[in-house]
């Protein structure tokens, strides 16, 4: 495993009183079954999981508080939770804990459409949300893999397929409510669309991974649901000119939201999977959002520069099954890859650079993946630089799983060395704090100040972002 | 005055010694001048002026880090220093020591326009940009009134006319070369355009105006200048029916790139100024950006928006010349509102609130301005709920100086009230200092453990954001 996880000293009697306490105040919202944790640790990737000690179940910022109070009392780590759909093993508790189920604080607090934002508590999800906004008019357009909860979301600072038109979370979040390391209720932002007041506390939470605080309430943009929308799709002779094609339609302000690339390998997974009968090269899955007249004229005008870059049949539909269809293929992707290697398991990984060297960067990895004889299809969102790859690993093959570790760390260190970065939208974890040193020299040096200005016992999440938590049973801060 | 400027303690005898090691490492490039001191200290507003100790005309990062290592070893205040241009006291020295002027640092490190970025120093001024980048058909579409260094609207987290559509500050800025308080050169953030690999401390140094350290490269996100631009007036009845147009615009996904609100009295100032010939009432100045049938169509649409509510005499140019003339009188508003009362001193300051209220609030504002009989006009970024207030002062009459401190207080307090922000765009300064309580309540704990984290001899620009600076000279910090 290259994932550099750390064995972290347990507090063992500080943990058994939080548990005792915890017990007495929540109840049956207090969980102790085995089952419960191992629920709450982390089950999506190769990552081992490593359970919490107990689970609250809390409902609201107020109960939160009272946790982390609790748990602050005790130096015991706290580990916020909400749909455990993370990637690189946030929700692990490596040197035991406390985890913070936030799945029922699931209120949408307040929607307002004049202003076109809204107020959620962290536990609902975005799915939930997008239905919640339908008869509104509004939606919420970050749209991960996964039906992720939005604390989870601004926790890792997520994006997704729309993130080239409207933003990621870092984006898209105007104010927070905080629960801090002290067990203290504070609130950063406002519902102003801009502010010049003080430091941005709301972007220093968003991809915090709940290692400064625990986020309980989120006020997030809102846009107007589209008019038309049209989806497309476009064959390339190599990833090249579909990087390219990417770079110049960008470059032409089309306001394109979505354009995903797929690799043939991945063109070949979605075929299988989602039966959609496409022509097995590099291809682009697009989107395009606007008035009638204007979704059609964008569509002409990415036709044209496809075109010059050698794209072949470029179709669109505006009518919906047609683009459900598209697009359910597209956040099938994870399983379309499960599916190529049935009883193998897959390891997504993403990692972000600036647009002018995407090309490079697949057609490397492309090339450091067939050296190694692993199947590792690539899809990316592609307008930010942003891709993914979903390595299968055959759990029978031990040699397969160094190969693995081997393109993984080598893509990393080649996005980095491009001047982008280790990952784009899946955070840092347990999984990827071993490139943040290289990623950021010397600003490590800030992150940690920060870390130990705001929670100087460790007790927030630890071990993730960071490598080497703070034992958190320590004696006495240094100077 | 309002104004909260707090008296503090000077470290004489580090002063004195930074200095002697200053122009011995610098020789005339570090200034003692009585003149040269002035212009570096607050020179744009009522608050009073004071001077560093001494002004280093730095030329490079490694210049820059030299400078703060000098400083912090002699416990001395740094104040960077772009083009003095801040209404609300960034760069006055409270307890004296060393302006570093950073309009030296003015290469355009890069410019990459395959990702639409590019890299300067932060002495780049934004008009000489924008004259450097219009070969490339590119364009940095950030706008404060003055023709800022791109250093100074990084930590002002500076916005303007085009931030509707494009953003601010907070939202262009990739990445930063920072020298912090120790005298460390740090990087920030990559030009990949987005990034889940740990705190965004770029975020964090954006806005924070020089108290966290110095920025003296920003890469920066750009846009291609669209093909067409049209710029439109329309006259409103009221400015709540000004206002609900704009709500119903953004509403509608019609993606202005420009809608400023003037008022009664700003629209009379403009007319005098700029010979415009406008109606007298509350009138919104817009501009479109896109393709010649886009631009046409968001016109057509926001047009029939306007009528709606009342708006009439919409008419829009396309030709550069007709649109160069509003928006060269928009931007000569601050001079407009001086030529109202010649000999009298405008005062500008800034709030923003949801847009929701801002019909509210600027009819608060106008009640109290009236009440109080004083000159106040009103322009606005009112896409993004931000207005500005320019009462003008008859500096022979002390009453009418209160009378102001009251209405500007009012509306700040006003706009925190209604869920907004003290200062959308201008920042905190010395001006704003006593309204951060108010306005982000625990969360300034939070602030301020920052700060003494990432400055904990409280050197970096004292007695910005925070009112109470510790004094310089102090014997240890505290538990």
């Amino acid at each position: 495993m290259g994932s550099g996880i750390i064995a972290v000293e347990r507090n063992e009697a500080g943990i058994a009183a939080a548990v005792d306490a915890l017990a007495a105040r929540f109840g049956d919202r207090f969980s102790r079954a085995m089952a419960v944790r191992l629920q709450h640790g982390h089950t999506t990737s190769r990552i081992p999981n490593q359970p919490p000690d107990g689970v609250v179940f809390a409902t609201s910022t107020a109960e939160v508080a009272e946790t982390v109070r609790i748990c602050a009392a005790h130096r015991v780590p706290v580990i916020p939770f909400g749909t455990g759909t993370s990637l690189e093993g946030h929700v692990n508790a490596p040197g035991g804990g406390i985890s913070i189920d936030l799945s029922r604080m699931d209120r949408i607090v307040a929607v307002n459409p004049e202003d076109l934002d809204c107020t959620v508590e962290a536990g609902v999800t975005r799915k939930r949300l997008n239905e919640h906004l339908r008869d509104t008019g509004l939606f919420f357009p970050v749209d991960p893999g996964a039906d992720a909860s939005i604390g989870g979301m601004t926790s890792t600072r997520a994006s997704g397929t729309n993130a080239v038109r409207y933003g990621t979370m870092k984006d898209l979040v105007l104010a927070l409510t905080v629960v801090t390391a002290s067990g203290e209720i504070v609130h950063t932002g406002s519902r102003a669309k801009k502010s010049s007041a003080g430091y941005d506390l709301t972007r220093l939470f968003v991809g915090a991974e709940g290692t400064l605080g625990v986020v309980t309430e989120i006020t997030l943009k809102l846009f107007g649901i589209p008019e038309e929308i049209a989806a497309g799709v476009c064959t390339f002779p190599t990833v090249r000119a579909a990087c390219e094609t990417v770079i110049a339609t960008i470059q032409s302000a089309i306001p394109v939201a979505r354009i995903e690339l797929l690799d043939t390998l991945q063109v070949h997974a979605v075929n299988n999977y989602s039966k959609l009968g496409l022509v097995e090269a590099p291809t682009l899955f697009l989107e395009f959002h606007g008035t009638p007249e204007g979704v059609a004229e964008q569509a002409r005008r990415f036709g044209a520069i496809a075109a010059d870059f050698g794209g072949t049949g470029f179709t669109f539909a505006t009518r919906p099954e047609e683009r459900t269809r598209l697009w359910q293929a597209r956040h099938d992707v994870y399983w379309s890859c499960n599916a190529l290697r049935p009883g193998w398991v897959g390891m997504a990984t993403d990692v972000c650079v600036p647009i002018s060297r995407l090309a490079d960067l697949v057609d490397e990895t492309i090339a450091d993946v067939e050296r190694h004889g692993l199947v590792a299809p690539i899809v990316g969102h592609v307008g930010d630089g942003n891709f993914h790859l979903q390595p299968m690993i055959d759990p029978d093959d031990p040699a397969m799983d160094a190969a693995v570790d081997g393109v993984v760390e080598r893509l990393a260190l080649r996005a980095i060395e491009m001047g982008g970065t280790c990952t784009g939208e899946h955070g840092v974890g347990q999984g990827k704090t071993q490139y943040l040193d290289r990623e950021h020299g010397g600003a490590m040096a800030l992150m940690r100040a920060i870390k130990a200005a705001l929670d100087p016992d460790g007790i927030m999440n630890p071990g993730k972002i960071f490598a080497m938590p703070k034992p958190v049973a320590a004696e006495e801060p240094g100077p």
